[in-house]
């Protein structure tokens, strides 16, 4: 299995997921700003997966400024944009909270170790939610069919967390039971689907198509989708789901074509302070991932661009969410 | 005005589209089979438009086969060449059927001059059209309102016609009335919104937005747009539509957040052969499209591919149909 993130001995490396699939390239993080630097430009990315880096720059952090215990309002500061790298999944602050309570005094000296430990912590905690959310999603989806024909969108396999993935590690499980195909959004800007899950799903052997974003209406129509499954960054109290910048459109078609819409997502991802999708904060990203594609210009220079990278589906679109704990269904109400 | 195509006095130039925005290079089309691979190339593309040159490549083939009019059968075979160089857009069979009705006879030594009059009669009855439609299309819209916040698709402008566009020309006529701001779908594969109708609404002075296909849903649900506005490429007589791929989207996300949407097409786009949607041949283009942007791989060489150039959207989903004939609304009963 692919690993996004290689924990040894205080030591981390992280394959550059940007360079994939042309390249299969790890390169070691020796400090936090590094993980920033990496987070911020999606060379690691997938919100279990940038919890665990969230740990381990917290770690790299309280490395780095163990000397200077005076100056623990640096580490404070060093947290806090460790938190803010990516705005948008929660599993960042979820990750850096951890850390806050083990540092919280200003005895930190000793506390690296801790930080480690955790964030070895969080990483086994997530290998185990996703084999738990493919037990469980087998048993939500598979009702003995034959074959199955599924849509995805973005990545959620062993390259966005720690293990098989959430909707991938679903999708993964129920492949070694029945025929499964998949179609796989190519997810743009970043092309996640196309650079990162057909490169997994080819791995694994796993029938599957690439198709644009902009066709998944016209392949649900004509390939007999039997669902759409995705992960998620933040879901709300209520159920409302933030993730990849695509997946609201996909909710909607699975409504109007009548098939199943799956939220996969640990427990890590629910945001217990928001109560709704309206206040999730939505990262808007350079305007030029749109007006270039791996430095080829493909629009006017001059061009103005709305660049979000995630929207926000209703919990009304959701047939169900998936977590390590079993399978959500409306009404939710999720709570600590 | 750019023109996508130039006629003059038998000689012809098309802009090659597949160089803009970053070139804007014009080159002569010196025999039919010229015009055939620009079309398949998409050198030249848009339903009007491509009925244009499909009439040209008509004339071109009468003028090469002229010195032998013993070899009727070779005129016959390059006409269906020209009509079955991309099989979606009706326009190409309406255009070499204009021609096949003026060398049915084998006396086409002479006809060859006729061909080329109606090419250019065809090129100004697709430009009157073109102002009709951005009238009707006015009328249809504008209601006294300050302000128009409009989604759009693919190109429909002076690239895809001859004169200022379908789709594009009404919002070319609206932004001369009240304040109009575009939101343009990048529309992958082929970024014809990222690479033409971006450019030619930064000439025409409008302003506008990129967006990547994903995006759609998210912008009409945080930016209050108004209306979706697309051309089309076949008309069934029921009204049902295919145009290019990812409109079928748009229609289902303006059902589901209730705002109008509007195809605008000429009457030239109108199959009368057929009855329904169901029986258009969509074209299925080659798995490069996806698998490289402009040269750059952006997914394993591996990767199986579903790539169908167009989608067709129900009429249902269609507020109205506005043609240079007037607005057409639910019940369709298209009729010659």
């Amino acid at each position: 299995m692919i690993e996004a993130i290689v924990i040894n001995n205080k030591q981390v490396k992280i394959i550059d997921q940007t360079l994939l699939p042309q390249e299969e390239k790890y390169f070691e993080i020796k400090d936090y700003q590094q993980m920033i630097e990496a987070i911020k430009k999606l060379r690691i990315r997938g919100a279990p997966a940038i919890g665990i880096a969230g740990l381990v720059a917290s770690a790299l952090a309280c490395d780095e400024f163990q000397n200077y215990p005076q100056d623990f309002s640096k580490l404070e500061k060093a947290l806090t944009e460790i938190e803010n790298a990516r705005p948008t999944a929660v599993n960042l602050s979820y990750a850096v909270n951890i850390a806050r309570k083990y540092v919280s005094s200003k005895l930190f000296l000793s506390e690296t170790d801790v930080l480690w430990k955790k964030a070895l912590e969080l990483a086994k905690q997530e290998k185990e939610a996703s084999n738990l959310m493919a037990e469980h999603g087998v048993e939500e989806i598979f009702q003995g069919q034959s074959e199955l024909r599924i849509l995805t969108h973005c990545n959620t396999g062993s390259l966005a967390t720690y293990g098989e993935g959430t909707a991938l590690a679903v999708i993964k499980a129920l492949s070694r039971i029945i025929k499964v195909t998949v179609w796989v959004d190519e997810t743009r800007p970043l092309l996640q689907g196309a650079r990162l899950t057909m490169w997994e799903l080819i791995k694994e052997g796993i029938e599957c198509y690439l198709i644009s974003d902009s066709m998944a209406a016209h392949t649900i129509k004509t390939k007999q989708i039997d669902l759409i499954i995705t992960g998620a960054d933040r879901i709300t109290r209520n159920g409302d789901s933030a993730n990849k910048i695509g997946t609201l459109v996909l909710s909607i078609l699975a409504n109007y074509y009548n098939i199943p819409f799956y939220i996969v997502a640990p427990t890590s991802t629910i945001d217990y302070n928001l109560e709704e999708g309206s206040q999730i904060n939505i990262e808007e990203r350079d305007s030029t991932e749109l007006k270039y594609i791996k430095g080829v210009q493909i629009a006017p220079s001059s061009s103005k661009v709305f660049n979000p990278a995630f929207d926000v589906v209703d919990n009304q679109l959701i047939t169900a969410i998936i977590s390590e704990k079993g399978v959500h269904k409306a009404p939710y109400d999720f709570k600590l």
